[in-house]
């Protein structure tokens, strides 16, 4: 079975126990040794990564847990710099499993011209 | 003309009326014989499938209606077995036009590596 | 480079700022000489180009500004006749830079099909 190469697409805060359902799900499904997949998030959905701020949803904790646990099996989470910026989240102070790109929406176009599927919870 | 495959994805109740617009228009503009066309629902658009409580959304029998007709025009609508039992939902009580896959996500990944376009009304 | 065939697409007219962000974030990062870029705008997201009721968000002219300028690097802004009639939209009255097609939906699909990739902030 070929692997599955799929990009799930977050820029709403309140989208990430859907997004997370959504990944491990399709773990569930059909095995992490079949997927490759990547979690890209921009606009607000990077507020979940503001290390001090951690009042605006009591979710979060569990939801930066889950995120740690996809990375384990080797999904990829991305951040997008445009809108850690725009949120002033300081990137040197963000989790160790997030990846931080200069613009999130490239990412998105080029990993569907590698062939990966785009999927927006 | 080629077909045109495409995957329609509504995982919000409130999206129904939107998803069925866009299904519609599209049959309208290019003819029903030249699409192949798949609604892929999950998330909490499954309760519209809730055989018990119709009261949630007095459009849902319109919509339930829309569904149908479009189903007799070939479109394939399809409920995500996660989704059905994360709302509790019980299976045997679908309308007949519903087609069950174990996992939403996954379906709407391998369609587009068929060559299914992606679009989330 | 190969330029990015890209597509973004907005059915909600409060999705337009995030939109013209993510369109502006894609060409500052690649340089508008590397995209090909056209937003496609369905259902409510065409009521931004009302030209009677300019009250519903005054951040409309600011918006159709940005839409202008975008415009002029080569970025295709398109709108739905369906979603124009009915939001009761008059078709002669739209700004020069926009174009209609007769269903977005129809376009959004066949763009993917040349081979763009989609976006829906």
């Amino acid at each position: 079975m070929e692997k599955l190469k799929t990009l799930l697409h977050i820029d709403e805060l309140g989208k990430w126990r859907l997004t997370l359902t959504n990944a491990k799900n399709l773990i569930e499904d059909v095995g992490f040794e079949n997927v490759i997949l990547e979690i890209v998030a921009n606009a607000t959905a990077v507020q979940i990564f503001d290390s001090v701020d951690k009042s605006i949803d009591h979710e979060m904790p569990g939801l930066l847990k889950q995120m740690k646990e996809l990375s384990e099996n080797h999904v990829t989470i991305i951040a997008c710099r445009n809108a850690l910026k725009a949120n002033l989240i300081n990137e040197e102070l963000l989790p160790e499993f997030v990846t931080v790109v200069p613009a999130g929406i490239t990412r998105i176009i080029v990993k569907q011209t590698e062939g990966y599927s785009y999927v927006k919870p």
